[in-house]
């Protein structure tokens, strides 16, 4: 297979942000059901990203639209939030396979996280969660957010690849029906806990993706 | 001193082009005068970003004017080179304290290459040269070449960080000056043996940088 980078989805594939970003509402908003603004929180990403994708807004990074949602979520469970909480999008743990796996792939392929998130997100996030990528790639190269196809062809010329030679990886049917269309090799990892224990989307694949992986380390072992 | 980010010359400043282009040209122009054409490649490189600078040209890529400057030295040698050739530029050694010394850096700060390479470029010298960095900043991500104004600062924009956050670390005092009236710090390394036994430029400071360092190392003392 002649794939030459292999970029990531992040929130969700890469990292828990639910239980990571719960444990840090928990710890600045005492009294808050934790878990539920996380969810909820994280329920305005997309309607936030769509004015953006539908040319109604200019390029904004994603910590700025966390932000506005923070803001937006602490209003409708009746708090008020500090700013900083926001930096809980910049400490998200890892699914316990993520750090080996990526370190294995990044043997033999360039590795990258294309992801909605900012460069200065993808950079401490990666710092923090030990994501040993080789440059960050994303919404921030294409100032546009996925599933536009500008994001993935934005991080494939970056590379100076061709479609074909980049493998888009991610937990969400979706990110890889895009990535498809955009020309991209796909693989499929899921993650049955990403939305918890009640989750009812992405348990499996809808398509016949290039690659079905159990986890990260099962992808390496059938890329190599 | 609360410099959040370390950004970094690359060519000269964390690589020996001279002698790693000498060696490549070595391999595939056998009977040419490896460092004399190495020397003469390296010496387009200036002027064929300056159109760019100026607004004469779009931003084009550093890999496609080292191919356009690659033809056109070949030429003057009265020789033919392959385009493979270019990847020279991908492979270039860094100096003895480099890995060790950006490694030390990166377990308190954020370091990336400001540099006027590629994404591309620089994620595959990064991992020829075993760089740690964080992100990749530098031209492509302000689609200008330095000693633009523009370069520093979309490098610090990209991190989210205020320019007197941002350290530029480089052995030329013409980079540092650029940076400086950008609003960042600065470090000088010097590196003698760039040009050759013969250097006579950035031999040593010629302003008061707010890091004047012997190597890579001593920087990562000087910072901590």
């Amino acid at each position: 297979m002649m794939i030459q980078a292999l970029i990531f989805d992040v929130f969700g594939t890469c990292v828990d942000w639910r239980n990571s970003v719960a444990r840090a509402v928990a710890r600045q908003l005492p009294g808050v059901d934790a878990t539920a603004f996380a969810e909820a929180w994280r329920a305005e990403y997309d309607p936030a990203m769509a004015r953006i994708r539908d040319g109604g807004r200019g390029y904004v990074p994603l910590d700025d639209l966390h932000l506005e949602n923070l803001h937006r979520t602490a209003q409708n469970f009746g708090v008020e939030a500090p700013d900083s909480l926001n930096t809980a999008w910049e400490r998200l743990d890892p699914w316990p396979d993520v750090t080996d796996g990526l370190n294995a792939m990044r043997q033999t392929r360039i590795i990258a996280p294309c992801s909605n998130g900012s460069i200065a997100l993808m950079t401490r996030l990666a710092r923090y969660a030990q994501l040993p990528w080789d440059c960050i790639l994303g919404a921030e190269i294409a100032r546009d957010y996925k599933p536009k196809p500008a994001v993935y062809l934005a991080s494939c010329a970056a590379l100076r690849l061709p479609a074909h030679a980049v493998m888009m990886v991610a937990a969400h049917n979706g990110d890889l029906h895009a990535a498809r269309a955009a020309g991209l090799k796909t693989a499929f990892v899921p993650r049955p806990a990403e939305h918890g224990p009640g989750q009812t989307t992405d348990l499996a694949p809808d398509a016949e993706w290039d690659i079905v992986a159990d986890d990260f380390n099962d992808l390496a072992a059938r890329l190599s």
